[in-house]
């Protein structure tokens, strides 16, 4: 990539590659002072912007690689970028300011009318970003996600946390072109990516970023492989993930342990027991919360220590849950308290946070003695040592913006994005520590830049117990897809969803249909939802368990598939799941679709996501000839085809001349 | 008023008031670029900007009156600002631009923490404009205008049209500051005014604006009369007002005389029958709506004509109904559209508007010759001609900004909001062309800078048929209070609320709180609604029947109060209905006060606007004693006061040494 000067302004080219480019007349990048206002509501923000001054630093100077910007000619240098070649074909920006007052960016980077743009992180709704704008800022995701749904508003009404199609708890500053070239900012502070105009797309953050990095290549998995190269790689998944689902039971011990020992009997593949409320619950409006004070509840887990043991033997494995707080009525609250291990609000208290009903203090990321600590007294001795081997890591997103201190001195709206990765990092290095890397698994929802380095699996967060467009079950794809492109190789979501509110319930037939995708997934997990009795759950009726029994053996049997999926991942840092498109560059057809994709290279997945369907209808790529799952008929790729499908046999396809086809064709006998 | 020379900047000062202040290191004027979008349906618009450029004008220099404004001291000038004295205390700065690419503006006028803001036209929701910002766009103000309530999320859902605080049908860029200042913005452009800020008001216009007018005074109602001299004064209510309650009928000529006639023997006392339908209806979705081919429907009121002249006889007089555009199905369109009177889209064919489930061409008032048609034809050959002496002239906001061209060649978004006065001043004129001004009473509810010239009597448009807080009867109060202090003396609205949608129904109650506010209005008019059958009407059982008998005896009774506020609105501007504050400045707590009003100088009045009331909290002022209307008891002012307040005897209070005493006093014995 090369910095070119042109007669009035200059380009960013590669060959014929035009990433970006500016001039007198036409400027990319414009500089400001913005005066936000951020309000914070249980994890869902309200967030409005004054703008005061935008100014286009149309006049530009060049001296060697560096670029010099400015309003005009005889005013003073506002920005100042420095252009390094990364690698032949990559390069960064690096962005100097001498102005502190300036706190808004904006730069335009190439479009063309017919473009398309993949990524801004784990994107639940809108997979090709073009023709809407992206705010990036982690919160929570929203329920029902959709302003003309009566659940979303009465989310809105009562707990402003309908949510909208952006938000979600892992946006990320980083895109793909269908140019074939990927840009990412550096930056944690709120971003606001655009993709509504023909000719350029307008990257604004509130803050100068440090840089801004672009990566091209020839086909767009060279260029998934450099972002995962660049976000950093995941290790590879436990060998104890492959023996089947993990249960989501929380009912206490004899409850949880009882109910999965009888998922084993009824012929469920068990890979692990994951027990939320290891640590305690207490009750709330929004249902059964878990008590936040990260130790074993011997109360409500009396033979904790010995059932793990046993499990294991069964080479059953047992996860349990953490967040990056502690709660003001528990236990560890005054040891971190006493140790100063929290953030603290303007008085040098601990600053406490809402998270519906009950308090907490933020545990400091920033403090390398709140780092030691939570990763030996919580995550190493209570969990590690108790014999826990995975754990949902939850949260992350919570950061407040307002009177909160933390001890890097670094301001909490700068830190609000960087904060998932940062728990990521403490639960990574926690384990790495051990030396147990690779064997140990921790999920999570949140995630920004950096996630991809720590974080071994992301889970898609809490969608509604349905099959709604915006919070449903098809959103998961959506979210697998987009993250994946950007380096996070291994993704799942709660089967069955989450969400049950406001007369929202799981049905049999949205349960069933999730356990029919999560088969074609690296990680199979059940979870009870937020209001377990009000809910489906998997051993709610014979024939459930029975189909569930019958998908983690199939699970189980694509073993040797998904493990040669893992070793691609770790080798070249492509996602397990991926868009069609990146193995179909030729048929612009797939560039749009968000509810089927690749199960590697080889298996194509189509879930059904809609209610009282009996067939389904799939997209099939040009150029192969595909072979279905489970009637081995052949059909020429290029065209869609409607399949029967009915539960139990969700529409999967997969290459007549794959190597696996031996493997693939024994799945239709599995019963 | 005077414009001073800073060190680095300039002010506008009168006396101790500075009103503006302009530095380099504050500055209080922006220019900038933006592409808007906007998107009408039905009177509803969607409207976006993307600001490409906002800069400060941080450069001043000032040559005699004028001052030339630039984004530094070595860049060219991009504003000029000329400063003129319209009186000692009054000012104008007329603002030039030379850059025609420019097209937004920005102007920051002088606040103080605890400054209170009233004014930008008939504001519905928020009296006290301070804390929020109003875009100024005319439009269907919305169904619920409350983004919490159930039939603003399906009037959105469904028609979007829920709308919001600040929708209004009447906008207008002025407001008046509790510093004793009034602003008023010379331009029809889209404009958002913003009163969040602590120390300054930030005015934005989507062009750079003609002028910019300051008016200072001592007493807020001088400024009051200022700005009536400003816009213009309505003429003085027609005599035939005073005989009692306008009876809005649309059944046809058979149902309608005969319910009038029927209410006349209930002892009613009736100024005119007001039939909507005269000339024709047409089913929709909606609900009926009229026919819109403005001439008299003779399949509907086959004795017309005669019956006119017979209501006359008994002093009665008879009100229509027209807007300003014709349906495509009418026998007037071929006709309009033959003589080229219409707007064109850019095929050069006529420009139609979707008005919910029929279209209309949209008659082009900037062309003389449609202006003199619509005269001529149809308000004075088909209405005055026919012995109508009065009517509704709806509508106005409808104006679409796109595929839409004028015949003075001004871009249809600057025409948007100048649509209203325009549309005023064709009925003004065609009823000052037959010197019947002061003598036909139409009424309007869109309204924009200069109706006030030309529109007699506004009407606070389409309330749903409810107490609810943004849409319900306390609106009509605040839209009186902020529209009369720019000049508007004469307000009234559809007793009983017209919009009925979503299973919202009109309650006995309802219609009767709303008969008891109307009779201390300068106009009563009832309404039967968006859909009669389903709402309770004015003769539906006997009591309400009665009670509207003796409401009308008691707003005929005040008739000689009415008239002398009605000369003091010819000479002074003061409007009928006022707020508490410009008779009591000294009294802080009258300044928010949004739900009570003085009528006239010496009535107070308190509205019940809630359900199952039966008693009533009100404030009165200080520095006064009151006299409860309805029991004789005195109360000294400068306190709150609940007061019984049974249905027909809504809180009223008059000054103990009112020179109308006797006549009040006479009111609580009127049965």
């Amino acid at each position: 990539m090369e910095l070119r000067q042109l007669d009035n302004g200059f380009e960013l080219i590669q060959n014929e590659l035009v990433v970006l480019v500016h001039s007198y007349d036409n400027p990319a990048f414009f500089v400001g002072i913005g005066n936000e206002k951020i309000e914070i509501y249980r994890g869902n923000f309200s967030i409005e912007d004054a703008v005061q001054e935008r100014i286009p630093l149309r006049h530009s100077r060049i001296e060697d690689d560096a670029v010099y910007l400015s309003y005009d000619h005889n005013t003073p240098v506002l920005l100042c970028l420095h252009f390094e070649k990364l690698t032949e074909r990559d390069a960064k920006l690096t962005i100097d300011s001498q102005h502190s007052q300036l706190n808004r960016f904006w730069v335009r980077v190439n479009a063309k009318e017919n473009d398309k743009v993949w990524g801004c992180g784990e994107q639940m709704s809108y997979f090709n970003l073009r023709g809407r704008h992206f705010p990036l800022w982690t919160s929570e995701p929203g329920v029902g996600r959709d302003k003309t749904t009566e659940i979303t508003f009465l989310s809105d009404k009562y707990n402003k946390a309908g949510g909208d199609y952006y938000h979600t708890n892992y946006p990320q500053p980083t895109f793909i072109s269908s140019q074939h070239y990927a840009c990412h900012v550096n930056s944690t502070a709120y971003s606001d990516f655009d993709f509504r105009h023909s000719n350029y797309h307008e990257l604004h953050t509130w803050e100068i970023p440090e840089s801004i990095e672009f990566y091209t290549d020839t086909t767009f998995l060279n260029i998934v492989e450099k972002l995962s190269l660049r976000f950093g790689r995941q290790p590879k998944l436990p060998e104890w993930i492959y023996n089947g689902v993990i249960l989501g039971l929380k009912g206490g011990e004899e409850n949880s342990f009882s109910r999965m020992e009888n998922a084993v009997n009824r012929g469920v593949k068990v890979a692990g027991l994951w027990s939320e409320d290891w640590a305690g619950i207490r009750q709330t409006s929004f249902g059964k919360r878990l008590f936040w004070d990260w130790k074993w509840s011997t109360k409500r887990y009396p033979n904790l220590d010995r059932k793990i043991r046993e499990l294991k033997q069964k080479n059953i494995r047992f996860l349990a849950y953490i967040s990056p707080y502690l709660c003001e009525d528990g236990e560890l609250y005054p040891i971190a308290k006493e140790l100063g291990l929290f953030a603290l609000n303007k008085k040098g208290e601990v600053a406490l946070v809402d998270f519906g009903e009950f308090n907490c203090g933020v545990l400091d990321f920033t403090n390398e003695k709140t780092r030691s600590w939570v990763k030996s007294e919580i995550i190493q001795k209570n969990m590690l040592d108790l014999g826990i081997s995975g754990w949902m890591a939850d949260f992350g997103e919570y950061l407040p913006t307002e009177d909160l201190y933390l001890h890097n001195g670094v301001d909490a709206k700068l830190m609000h994005n960087a904060w998932p990765s940062l728990w990521a990092s403490v639960n990574a290095e926690a384990v790495a520590e051990r030396g147990l890397t690779g064997e140990i698994m921790f999920f999570m929802r949140s995630g920004f830049s950096g996630s991809q380095k720590y974080c071994p699996m992301l889970w898609a967060g809490d969608q509604c117990v349905d099959f709604s467009r915006h919070d449903g079950l098809n959103t998961v794809i959506c979210g697998a897809l987009s993250s994946g492109l950007l380096g996070n190789a291994y993704h799942h979501s709660d089967i069955g969803g989450y969400t049950s509110l406001f007369g929202n319930r799981r049905t049999k037939e949205v349960f069933e249909r999730w356990v029919d995708m999560a088969a074609f997934t690296p990680m199979m997990r059940t979870h009870e939802g937020n209001r377990p009795d009000e809910n489906f759950q998997f051993d709610q009726d014979v024939n459930t368990i029975e189909h569930l029994a019958r998908m983690t053996r199939i699970y189980c049997h694509l073993t040797p598939y998904l493990k040669s999926l893992v070793d691609e991942a770790g080798m070249k840092g492509y996602p397990v799941q991926r868009p069609l498109f990146v193995h179909f560059e030729h048929d612009f057809n797939t560039y749009d679709i968000q509810d089927q994709y690749m199960y590697g290279n080889d298996l194509l997945v189509a879930p059904v996501h809609k209610k009282d369907v009996t067939e389904w209808t799939v997209y099939l790529p040009a150029g192969e000839t595909w072979v279905h799952l489970w009637n081995a008929q052949e059909i020429q790729g290029g065209q869609s085809i409607t399949v029967p499908a009915p539960i139990g046999k969700t529409p999967v396809f997969y290459r007549r001349n794959s190597q696996w086809r031996g493997l693939f064709e024994e799945i239709k006998n599995i019963s």
